[in-house]
């Protein structure tokens, strides 16, 4: 199992939203008094307007109250952390926050914001990079939060079905606890709501062995913006009745309905993994290395993660960790995760053995026990936490053919030169998914204008994809048309409307804001 | 590899349709002389009603044959096996064949028709089980055999885009040569073309290790109705750019838009096949082998299916294959599929050596090589075959709860008793998927009575699918009730009216008739 890595709210992530500087000296260890500085509303940052909703009045919130009894809030205090996105960097003014138990709550709750023309932002974990979980102005708060019942496993299936606010680490636990381990795994899984997972289409780390949750979902329970449940939470592995209509809500943050449950296929727990850390002589081996690794280890493979020498230089100048291996232009990690210990080893052994005498490998590591394995992972993991360190950072998720991958980041480092502080390149290699970040001293505006939209219009170039895994939210709604032609963007019009013709769901996410 | 198990055209097929009593009688060795009765037409057989749709005019034709000269065909004896399912249980009279080469000329074609309000029947193989691939009245027939090239294949990542008429069994041979397999098989594979595959959602033998089309495919390139080019063709492992548009299509049977290429992801070649097949003292211990087997073989499984002992009685009477092990009332196939001959071997040995001991099964044997593969295999694929040699056919395809799999067969022997000659459940149990069938001397107005609708009510009862795999097409539309909640058959139908408001794109399928 991999651990739960990276720190709910670390207090570096503090000093990487702008305008800090001062706050971020202090960073030594953040007492509870010592409070963030409050981050800039996203009506005053950004250029959005308020769609003409209504605002929630008294009676609105004596029917909410009839609803779910006691578990209306419109204390500040309690809202401050369901309007601040977790990077702190947008900002909503949410005045009321409803926790419903039951679909039939959220059905109530949607029937009557419809009605009353209120919008409703759904909220899980609100782990979200993209400012997709938290609300732009006033929307209510619909938290999953204590929708955290578990309804059934099947333990010959793998089929669990639950609530959609129970948490992915909890859910790992329960189904582990019957050797079978959840299809997902990401840092924020101490946080993030299944629900949540489902409705932005959460990638992460076992994405390389398991797919997508578009082919581990098995069904899902949704609430239609106008309060309508639609039951497709069917637990079979096998169903060819029409439409796949669960489809149409994974990955629409959303903005098409709420998911109010999940049913979810869980493969059998490994029985043993290991963890190889490699230094490859330049990107082309990286890359052959990949292709020799997947032929070798083939079913056993579970991960294929690369990262950059100044990724390496950042995590041993921040965070003061070794590199393990001789240094290298580029490091791989590489997991794998078998029912068999033995086997898993020859066959890793000897992949290994093949690496380094053909010179795709210069130095390896490897580890099988536990503590050894999460170091290892940290080096990977806490990349994004040494970036943080290292200054403002611009952070890009993108999706590239494999072979380009790098590409990018050679030629950024020409762009920018001096300006930039470092360019590095890590992330998913065996998913075509490259973390691009830039630091710098502070945020600059003529910085941004060197990265965008050079970054996406190179990646268009490519074919490639402005959102691998983070979604679209606030944030990307406008560099969409990178990724989508014009045919696929109306389509989604089209979709919203047909679906929340009042635009209550979710509003000024996922669409572009035009359209 | 698995090979291509079930022949083309088999003549045995001709005597499964109803009516057909005295031509199955010669059913030695036909010759090509003998032709198979005529099919009736579906509008006699079946209570269906042509819509208004215009019927094609000679300036139509002359519109088609400037879109794609020479590949207009109006001769009847060519259109006969496009009017005709392979089961040759439903018929329409299409006047009209058109054989596009690339997708503009799809969109021209569609644009044509959808201001003309003509009806078109996409066709890939014409090797659907449900009546979904043929016209029903004289729907234009648009056929994607001449769409078969190969546009690229990615030999890192394993993706391949092509064109939707390509032929699965093409596919495979293609990408094997280059260490890949495709993630789907089919019996069907020598005929069906990928994009059917696509619009049907197939499932078929590799469906337990590599899962559903919804997760392999990485994008689409889809004419709407209206002539509109979809173009979804991305070949990125993650894309999470806004909805997921392509799952739209998937499985919707060509009633949403003209699926005209796809990327899909093809995983590494296994190097090593063995297949174990066994025999079980009763369905309890069939799931407790799947139990274990899931635990012992772990990533390395690739087939789990089952048959009961009258199949085993069947295939022997009729096609005098000689069971491998004891007698049993129950035989499970398992496969296994891995990088490394010896690790599998061990793996799968000592599963069975522990099978064998805590009597979960009573007998077995274990083929490594192609020859002996290939003759297991048959045991369980042949099964169609034998039944269509013992009388008419009823057959389901249904998905249950793996638990509840087999519960069915028993309460319909009781139920039937002397009116049926055998009542059989055979299937995938791996993927909960069990295809139950029963057979008669004859067609009989009562048997079919006393089977529907008990038979989807009894699945419905179990929160099971009235269609596993097969899809919905003509024959089944009227039983999504079984299956679907209102809220979702009602969603489907607006869907439908969003993409294709006149509902030129396949009409009388997928969608129930009174929607």
């Amino acid at each position: 199992m991999v651990p739960h890595r990276v720190p709910r709210w670390p207090w570096w992530l503090f000093r990487a939203s702008p305008g800090w500087a001062s706050w971020g000296a202090r960073r030594g260890c953040p007492s509870m008094s010592s409070r963030p500085p409050e981050v800039m509303l996203t009506q005053e940052r950004y250029p959005v307007r308020r769609l003409p909703f209504s605002t929630v009045s008294e009676q609105d919130l004596a029917t909410f109250e009839h609803i779910m009894p006691g578990r209306v809030s419109t204390d500040p205090a309690e809202l401050e952390a369901h309007n601040v996105d977790w990077l702190r960097t947008v900002r909503g003014c949410s005045k009321v926050l409803l926790r419903p138990r039951t679909s039939e709550e959220v059905s109530h709750v949607l029937r009557h914001c419809h009605e009353r023309n209120l919008a409703v932002n759904p909220q899980g974990g609100n782990t979200g990079m993209v400012g997709g979980s938290v609300p732009v102005f006033d929307e209510i708060v619909l938290s999953t939060a204590l929708m955290n019942q578990v309804v059934s496993f099947d333990d010959v299936s793998g089929t669990l079905v639950c609530q959609a606010g129970c948490v992915l680490e909890e859910l790992s636990r329960l189904v582990e606890e019957r050797d079978f381990i959840m299809p997902l795994d990401l840092g924020a899984k101490g946080s993030c709501h299944i629900g949540g997972n489902v409705a932005t289409n959460a990638g992460g780390l076992r994405f390389l062995r398991y797919g997508s949750l578009h082919g581990n979902v098995l069904g899902l329970e949704v609430v239609l913006a106008d309060g309508t449940v639609l039951n497709c939470l069917t637990s079979l592995r096998k169903d060819n009745t029409g439409y796949d209509l669960k489809q149409l809500f994974i990955g629409s943050e959303g903005t098409l309905g709420v998911i109010t449950a999940v049913s979810i296929l869980c493969p059998p727990k490994p029985k043993a993994v290991s963890v190889a850390f490699l230094g490859c002589p330049s990107f082309a081996e990286v890359l052959r290395t990949f292709r020799t690794c997947k032929g070798s280890l083939g079913e056993i493979l579970s991960a294929f993660e690369f990262m950059d020498a100044t990724c390496m230089q950042l995590v041993g100048r921040h965070l003061h960790l070794a590199c393990p291996v001789q240094e290298s232009p580029f490091y791989v990690l590489i997991e794998t995760s078998g029912s068999h210990a033995g086997h898993d080893a020859e066959k890793l052994g000897s992949f290994l053995e093949h690496a380094l005498a053909s010179g795709l490998v210069t130095d390896g590591t490897l580890a099988t026990d536990q503590r050894r394995i999460k170091m290892l992972w940290a080096l990977r993991e806490r990349i994004t936490e040494a970036l943080g360190l290292d200054g403002y950072v611009y952070k890009y998720d993108l999706s590239l053919p494999v072979e380009r991958l790098y590409d990018l980041v050679t030629a950024l480092r020409a762009r920018l030169g001096a300006r930039a502080k470092h360019v590095v390149g890590y992330g998913h290699l065996g998913d075509g998914n490259l973390h691009l970040n830039v630091t710098a001293e502070a945020f600059s505006p003529s910085l941004l204008a060197a990265l965008e939209p050079h970054v996406y219009e190179w990646t268009a170039g490519q074919q490639g994809s402005v959102s691998a895994e983070h979604g679209v939210g606030f944030k990307k709604r406008d560099v969409l048309g990178y990724s989508k032609p014009p045919a696929a963007l109306q389509l989604m019009g089209q979709l919203k409307a047909l679906l929340d013709p009042k635009g209550i769901l979710n509003p000024y996410k996922t669409l572009p804001s035009r359209a």
